[in-house]
Parts: C-alpha cells; sequence; structure tokens
C-alpha cells in the first residue's frame, strides 16, 4: 500500500508519478471508510484527492502555507502531512478536527469552518512574509461556492499586491447545494473558453523542449497570446482584478496540475489556478447526489445508505412554514446556500417565486430580508446560529434600527457536536440580548417551535426563533407560552429553582429528578420566550438557590440576564450561571456538555449545594 | 429664487431644462450653508446635485424608491422631497437625520449609515414588487467606494433577476480616503473605454430621429456594436454578472443623465449606470480636499477652515501607534478606509509597508489581521465602534477562536451625537462580553489610552482598547490601571457606590458631586479593564446602593455583567443599571445622555434613593 509508506509531503514529492494515481484510490477509499464510521464532509473530500496531491508535490508545507477555505476538504491534507494514523478519530472527542486546526498541526497555518476566509488570512500571511523578508509561498484554496461569500471579494481586491500568493479557485459547480448567482454564470463562462489555455500550454511544453532557444521562442509565443487574448477573449474577473490567471484545468489529472502549479508559484504576480473537479468523485453514491454527502452523519459504504432518523427540528420548521406560506403569500424563505440544511426544499418547491437562495452569503440575506420587509413581505431567513454571526451588523442596522418585521429561523442553536467550536451555536443569546425590538423565542417541544414560528409572522417588529440541530422530541403544547413551570416535590416547600431553555430542557429535567430523589425539591422553569425576559419574579421571589442553565456563553446570555435581573430586584437567593466559559472543542455532545458544566450531574450537584 | 419653487420631485420634472443649471448652483449654495453652521457631509452631497436632480426627473419618488448607499449623500434628496424648509435642523437633535430615514419621509424606503447596504435592499424592494405584481421601479445609488464593501458584491451576485432595479454607480474615484484595490483599478479602465458608450448614444440619438424606420436602424446599428463590443472591447464586471451597463456619463449634465436614466428604467433587464462626478464639485476649499469635507463639524463658509480643535482621542492613539512602531517592527496598522479618521495618517506615512488601508472592508480587514497575527506580526485594527459590528463573526472566528495576538482599537465607543442611530458605539461592550479571550480596556485619560494600548501589544492574545469620540481629557496616570477609586465623602461611611468606565466618566463624577452635595457618600470605581472583570468586591461589599452608568447598552452590558456578579456572590446591594435602552436619535450628547438617563442629574438621583 503505497499510502502507508506516507509520513510527510517530501514522502508525496517522492513518488513517481504512475503511482499517483494508485495513491489517489487509496485515499478515496480510506476517506469513504472514515466518513462512513464517524461522519464528516465526504464529496468534497472525494473531489479535492488529485488537487491536495498536487498542491504536496509543488509546494513545501508547512514552510509553504496551503490554507484551505472552510477547511471541511482539507481531510486528504490531514492524511499528507502525518495525520493518517489518527483518521479514526475524525471528529470524535480528543481525536483530529473535521477542519483546519493550529493546535493540531504545523500543517494547518489557520483554522476555519466559516466561509470565505483563506484569501484574507493568506494575505495576512504573505504580508507578513514580505515585511519579515521571508520568501515562503502562501496558498489559499477556496471552492466556487465560497466565492459568493463577500469578505472573499473584499480580499481579492486586496491581494494583487502579493505576489507571493497563490490562489486555488476548487471549482465544482457547486456550494453546498448547486450554485446561485451571477458568479456562477461567470465562471461557468470561463470553463468554456478552455481552449486558451490548453494552446498555452501546448505551446509552452514544446518549446521549452528546444534546448537554448526555447524560452525566447516561448515569450515570442505567448506575447503573441496574449495580444489574441486581450482581444479575442475576454478577460476575466480575476485579470480585470490585477491577478494572473491559469486554467480552466482538470481538477483530477496531477501532471497536468502540477505543471501549472509551479508556474504559478514562480510567477511574479499573485496568481489564481482555476480548476475543475466532481464533488464527490470516485464513489457512485456520492457522484450522484454530492448535496447529501456534502456532510453526512455515518452511512453504509456498500449501498450508501444512512438510517432513517426522526424528525428534526429543521424539518418541522420548513413543514411548518410552507404550510403557513399557503395561507399567506406576503411569507417568503431566505437562505444562504442550505435549502436542505434548514428544511426548506419543500418550501423551495412549493413555492419557487418566494423562495430565495442567495448563495454563502449571510450579509446580503439579512438586509435583502429587511428589503423584502419594507416591501411588505414577510421574509423568513432560515440560518445556521454560528453562520448567523455573519449578519450581526445587518441585523442591528437594517432591521432592529428600522423594526422592520423579519424573522430569524435559527437553526442549529446550543451545541452541535462533532464539527465542533466554528459551528456551535453559542452566541445567539448573548448577541441578541442587548439588540433593541428583536423579540427571542427558544422552543423546544413540536408544538412550541410550530407556535413560536407562527406568532414570530404575526409580530410587526424583528423576532427571532432559536432552535437545536437534531431531532425534535415529542410534546404538547404549554399552556403559557413565554415559559413552562414543573414542580418537583409540593410547591410550598421549595426553595431552589432551575431556568432553563430549548436544547438544555432535557438536562435540566433529569437534573431536577436527581436532586429530587437527593431530598432537594426543585422548581424548574422552561423560558420558552428568552427575550424580553418574561416576568417570572412571583415564580423565584422565594428561592434561596437559582442555578441557570443554557447551551450558551455564560457572560452576557440568559443566565447573566436572569441574575442581573435578581440584583436589580433585591431577590436574596445565591444565583448560580450555568454555561460555557470558553469555546467547546468537538466530539460527542454529552461529552461537551460535561466540560461546559451544563450535564445534569452538575446541574444536580449545583442544585444540592 | 427657483428652489422656492419646488416642494416636491413633481415641480422638479416641471422645470424647463435651461433652469436646471440655476437649481443646481442654488443647491449648492445651500448645501455650504447648512453644513458649515451644522456640520454634516458637504463633498459627496456637493458631487451629487445633478445626479440628484436627474433622478427625479427621470424616476416617480416615491412610488419608484431611491436608496442612496450610506445615504450621507441624500441631502440634495432631502431638499427636493418636501424637506428644503426643515435643512436647519439638519443633524440637530429632533431635526432631519443626516441620512435616510424611513419614519422621516416617504422618499425615504429604506435607512442607512453603514456602508454597501442598498443593493441588498434594493433587490428585496424588487423582489417584492415582483411577488406583489406592482410595477415600482427600485434604484440603488452607491458609490465606488461602498462597491470595496462585499455585500454589495454578494448583491450584485443576485440582482440580474431584477429588471425591475436600477443601480447608479456614483463613482468619484474615493470612498473618504482615496480608494485602494482592484475594484478602484477595474472602474478606472471602465472610464478610459468611454469612446463606446458616447458612439451609442450617437447612433440611438440621430436614428431614432427618423420616423418610422427609426428602431429598426439602431436595433441593426446596436446589433454590430454589440458584436463589435463583444470582440474588441472587454465586457466589465456588471456585464459579466448578468447587468446591463451604460455608461461612463458625465455626473454634472443633467441631460445627458436624463436620456440614459430614462434608457436603463426601461430596460428589460438589471441596469447599472455609471457615472462620473466630482466630490466636492463647486466649492473651491471642498474640490481642493475632499477627504477633509467628507464629514465636518461646521466651518467658515468663505475661507473654508475649520477652528482648531483640541487633541483628539484619535489622534493620541495614531501618535502613540506611530512611535512605538519604531520600536518594535511587527507593529502593522490596518483600517478600513478610515486612514484619517482613526487618526493613522501619522503611521502611513512613517511606515507605508505596515499600514495596511483595505478599503471599506471590515471582515476582511479582521481576518487579514488574524493572517498578520499568525505571521508573527502585532497588527492593530483601527475601527470605529459601529463599523466593527460588521467583522463580529471574524473577531470570533478568526481571531479569538484562534486566540491571535490581534489589537482592535476601538473608536468612536460611545455615544457620538449628529450622526445618530447608524454611527453611535453602543453595543462594543454587550457583544465582547461572551467573547473568550478577548481583552477590553476602556481608558479615559490620554496617559491611560497610551498605557492600554501598549499592554495591549504585550499580549499574547486578542485585545480591545476602546475610546470615545472628541477630545481627550488631561489627565495622570492611575497605580492600579484595572480601575481608579475616588471616594465622596469618609470611606468608612460609604454605602453608595457608582461604578462607570470610559467616556461616562465625566458625568459619573458629577453625578457623584451632586450626590455628595447632597449628603451621600460615594464611591465612584471608574473601571479601566472592563473584561474580565476586575476583582473589585472588596470595595463594594458594604454597599447598600450600586449604580453603574455606561454610554452603551444596558442589556448585556458593563452594568449587567456587575449586577449578575453580584447575584452570584450574594451582595446585599440594590444593583441599578443605568445605559440605553433603546436606539438613540441623533443630536447633541448632552441631549442624548438624558433620554439613557445617564446624564448626572438622572444618575445623582439614583445614588440619593
Amino acid at each position: 500500500m503505497i499510502l502507508e509508506t506516507v509520513f510527510s509531503p517530501a514522502d508525496v514529492k517522492k513518488l513517481p508519478p504512475e503511482q499517483l494515481k494508485i495513491l489517489a484510490a487509496e485515499i478515496r477509499s480510506e476517506l469513504i471508510n472514515v466518513t462512513a464510521a464517524n461522519g464528516g464532509h465526504l464529496a468534497s473530500n472525494l473531489g479535492a484527492v488529485e488537487l491536495t496531491i498536487a498542491l504536496h508535490r509543488v509546494f513545501d508545507c508547512p514552510e509553504d502555507r496551503i490554507i484551505f477555505d472552510v477547511s471541511h476538504q482539507s481531510y486528504v491534507h490531514k492524511m499528507l502531512t502525518g495525520r493518517r494514523q489518527f483518521m479514526h478519530t475524525l471528529r470524535k472527542y480528543g481525536g483530529l478536527s473535521g477542519f483546519q486546526k493550529r493546535s493540531e498541526s504545523k500543517a494547518d497555518p489557520f483554522g476555519s469552518g466559516h466561509s470565505s476566509t483563506s484569501i484574507s488570512a493568506a494575505a495576512g500571511f504573505a504580508a507578513a512574509d514580505k515585511i519579515a523578508g521571508r520568501k515562503n509561498i502562501t496558498v489559499a484554496v477556496i471552492g466556487d461556492g465560497a466565492l459568493t461569500g463577500g469578505m472573499a471579494y473584499e480580499a481579492l481586491n486586496n491581494c494583487a499586491l502579493y505576489d507571493n500568493m497563490v490562489i486555488i479557485l476548487n471549482d465544482n459547480g457547486m456550494s453546498i447545494s448547486p450554485n446561485v448567482g451571477a458568479t456562477s454564470k461567470l465562471l461557468s463562462r470561463i470553463r468554456v473558453s478552455k481552449k486558451y489555455f490548453g494552446f498555452k500550454r501546448f505551446v509552452y511544453k514544446a518549446f521549452m523542449a528546444v534546448p537554448g532557444i526555447g524560452k525566447g521562442l516561448v515569450n515570442m509565443a505567448v506575447g503573441f497570446k496574449n495580444w489574441a487574448k486581450r482581444h479575442l477573449v475576454h478577460e476575466n474577473l480575476f485579470e480585470q482584478m490585477g491577478m494572473h490567471y491559469f486554467g480552466p484545468l482538470d481538477g483530477h489529472n496531477i501532471s497536468a496540475m502540477e505543471d501549472v502549479l509551479r508556474e504559478a508559484r514562480e510567477d511574479g504576480k499573485c496568481s489564481v489556478v482555476h480548476v475543475c473537479t466532481k464533488k464527490g468523485n470516485g464513489y457512485a453514491p456520492s457522484e450522484k447526489n454530492p448535496a447529501f454527502f456534502h456532510g453526512v452523519s455515518g452511512f453504509d459504504r456498500e449501498t450508501g445508505t444512512v438510517k432513517e432518523g426522526g424528525k428534526s427540528y429543521s424539518s418541522v420548521f420548513g413543514d411548518t412554514l410552507t404550510r403557513l406560506a399557503y395561507m399567506d403569500k406576503r411569507i417568503c424563505a431566505v437562505t444562504a446556500a442550505m435549502e436542505y440544511g434548514t428544511g426548506l426544499a419543500p418550501f423551495a418547491k412549493a413555492f419557487p417565486e418566494r423562495f430565495f437562495d442567495v448563495g454563502i452569503a449571510e450579509e446580503h440575506a439579512m438586509t435583502f430580508s429587511a428589503g423584502l420587509a419594507a416591501g411588505g413581505m414577510k421574509p423568513v431567513f432560515a440560518v445556521y446560529s454560528t453562520f448567523s454571526q455573519r449578519a450581526y451588523d445587518q441585523l442591528i442596522h437594517d432591521v432592529a434600527l428600522q423594526n422592520l418585521p423579519v424573522v430569524i429561523a435559527l437553526d442549529r442553536a446550543g451545541i452541535v457536536g462533532s464539527d465542533g467550536p466554528t459551528h456551535h451555536g453559542m452566541f445567539d443569546m448573548a448577541y441578541l440580548n442587548s439588540i433593541p425590538n428583536v423579540t427571542v423565542w427558544s422552543p423546544y417541544t413540536e408544538t412550541e417551535l410550530k407556535v413560536c414560528l407562527k406568532r414570530a409572522l404575526d409580530l410587526d417588529s424583528p423576532s427571532v426563533v432559536r432552535y437545536p440541530r437534531g431531532n425534535v422530541p415529542e410534546g404538547k403544547s404549554v399552556s403559557d407560552i413565554d415559559y413552562a413551570v414543573t414542580d418537583f416535590g409540593q410547591s410550598e416547600f421549595i426553595y431552589t429553582v432551575l431556568i432553563t431553555t430549548g436544547s438544555e430542557t432535557a438536562e435540566a429535567y433529569r437534573a431536577c429528578e436527581i436532586a429530587h430523589a437527593n431530598g432537594t425539591n426543585v422548581r424548574l422553569i422552561r423560558l420558552i420566550r428568552v427575550k424580553p425576559l418574561p416576568d417570572i419574579t412571583h415564580l423565584i421571589k422565594n428561592a434561596r438557590v437559582i442555578v441557570t442553565a443554557e447551551e450558551g456563553m455564560k457572560k452576557g446570555g440568559l443566565g447573566e440576564s436572569i441574575a442581573a435581573m435578581c440584583a436589580q430586584k433585591q431577590l436574596r437567593a445565591r444565583v448560580t450561571v450555568c454555561g460555557a466559559d470558553d469555546f467547546l472543542p468537538h466530539g460527542d455532545t454529552d461529552v461537551l456538555r460535561s466540560i461546559a458544566g451544563i450535564d445534569s450531574t452538575s446541574l444536580a450537584q449545583k442544585l444540592c449545594e
């Protein structure tokens, strides 16, 4: 097995070209194995196998830095940079991250998880190298999907300066869902004009073979080519922005890519190398359905099937919104390349004219929603909690300040598990807290999610409905939608209160059971509306111990709000706020809850103290 | 006076073309008067006089919606839409806003203040109109500077769909400082290819004059033209993105613009009209120094001079950083088009190779800074508090999660006065509160600012130094840089504590004097480090009344942190948190403080309660 002989990029360089195809096949097989077992991003890694091999044959990692955008496609990179023997730990607690991570390896110069950051980071390295007089090259590998994110464009606008930088445009014609918008069309037009580049490489190879005079002839031929190109072929965006453009290339042809990457490396300008890859390449089920295999939670290798799960919060949201949209023609749905992840597929099918997938562009999505609302519509922007951080300013400046009735459906609020710190939705309650005019609901049951969504749509002001990743528990409606109270023990003898919300409910419930079994009577208050805080003074005024628990940051979150309320109302209870104090790693949700001290055992201890 | 006869856009339409030049001159004169008296954005409005007149002659405002990007250039629009008689109240409390504002007039369909939002908002309106079957046109007027903001690109990527939308590119070759980056070069190349458009207009006008056969001939000629253009002239970015491009036009020639705007209005595609204007046009001091006259606080009309102010926080920051950079070659400065506003001009002059103006691109600026830090530099990103909101996710995901030593110099933290709600820096303490690894300082005196900046640069983790708009008070260093304590009355008889920070210090001090004069002994604790909160338990443990005061949001801010800390430590004091509960309007800082209840009188009352 060739892969067993590869411990570092130096080993990749040593391999004779004819062995590379075999290496690629071995890598693919391991990729399928590890994602079938551990879940993860399969399709994008299958697409990047040859590209990653070519990169490591041309560049000297870690001295040359390779930064993958989003970096869910960095598994092959991990295998080739000394981490192959740990691939079975991928996405497990204490194991390898599913993304690049600085603390994991010197081969990971910059971590990520959110989209469109790689060019900015690479420009930072390139600028630092220039100041320090270092000769390293920094490579940013960015997908065509990530290129719809505005900050990639902001970065492109600034990197013509850096001749020590190479941008690889890994173009598979998709983001997570098939790509949308003008950038996508623009790239497909570049792809069509393929002939030009083939000619250039042909000329180059042919003439360079002639000893002595090769270079001069090449320059002449290239000079003619450039003239012809300027006049006959459109310059593309990258060239117009002052960079050198190479491509498009077959992203599964290693030797072709090696040639061009060497050229780009030595080029006296910031260069863009455009490679066309096939997402899911080399595994039939994934080639057939790359969107499904974008991110999976484990599957059967032979059949490519996953076992059916229960009903997710996302699907309840999507189905409910679709039903409501039949009754109210003003309801629109907006997503930033997450039609499937957010459960909006049924809506998109039923109401294509009111469904807007704007690409990986959360900032635009939020202000576009504000425009829809100002134009009399009822837009619902469905977005993962962690990605909503991208639209924080737009939420304040365009939505809240103008008090426009935009509904934000905040999916993946709370701990998400194996995707780790870049994907946990830990900040939303804290950042929403200070924004005026915004109402925030945090439902737990299916019925509550439906009721909250309906109430949000009925409001004439901005609102957020936040709910976690995973399956929704069954559960009845509660009479008062603002909060629900369960007493463990006789009400008149309860001096201990646990306050919680959303995804922390099950854990909190268990904590109360444990505490009660250990002789402490507890009142559990579950907040369904978390902003503005419902008036629960009458429920806690006799408490001596108040514990709050949330899947969110301790500082500035729900618990501190409650604690601050207690101090302002001079309630005499001792308040203990439980929540995350730091970024949480990746791993099993239960393990992460223990780390944050919001597991049932830790909470029960606090209740009994 | 013609302007006196103009009460609405209908009146602008009625004017004979020969009177328009006079109208423009009258508007210019009033613009200079009002900004000389009230301060405001002069240069951009002088540049947009003819454009705004042409827009109102072609489009039917408010049925057609005109959305100005940033909208500091909407003064002329205000004059022509029934608000001329209130122009003397511009930027005063209760008067006209310096920006578009939905609550001010139906002619303002969408408010702004931050950059690059107009195309997103316009696309929202255009989509809403299509769903509702309305025939309105939505116009977005965006400057070339705002086009460096990524969300403008995200929006462009999505608006080829909207044939009911016109984008005006108001190109004056500058953002606030002269423009940077590739977009700027790209536009200047488009400008150079002027000939083409002149020819097209000539053909159109000539042939359309022939009755009956005009249209056919025009189509033939245009057909030829398009062929020639495809093959001889580069398509520009806008055309490549699927929009129709018209231009570039002389933005001070009303009739030329009217012709083209009519064509664009009827065009069956989303169209981009590129007009070239001169920032500051028609007022010599402003033409000479448009960057200075971008935003002014009042000046002498005859000479164009302003009276010298004191020493600003921004200049202390800029000078200090420049001095430190002589000693430490790793220090870099990053700005998003605010070289002058943030006081970085001396740095840019002394260390051009370590100074990075990335354009209006806060997201990129933050992650670029993270890249610089990962590359071994000590980047300082100087940005206004309100604009830093744009980089909230990048601060979490790229800087804090990776614990990179980026220093954020947060200028204009707190109330800014006449620029109003889009510009007040009210959210930073709240949003920073929950982000792990970030240290936050909030100095008040000149010495403190210098010391905090130095300490921030010495840290090996992310930090923020926040300071307000305006002049720095003189003041000595304090021994303990984390906080300073002043007792009003004998220490052992103090049961009332006021806790404050930064720009609220002077007001808090006065409040203590008032309270003390009224018989209440008070301890004033001024926090210089606000995160992590210094341990001040020993200073407040005997307090019965604790009042907190900050120029920031009440919810989730410093005060609630302190209140939560008191509840968790079971201190017995009644805590009263003072801060803004809602968005604050524009106006005099003192007035705004009273509205927020953080003026000295209100605070003194709380202390004596």
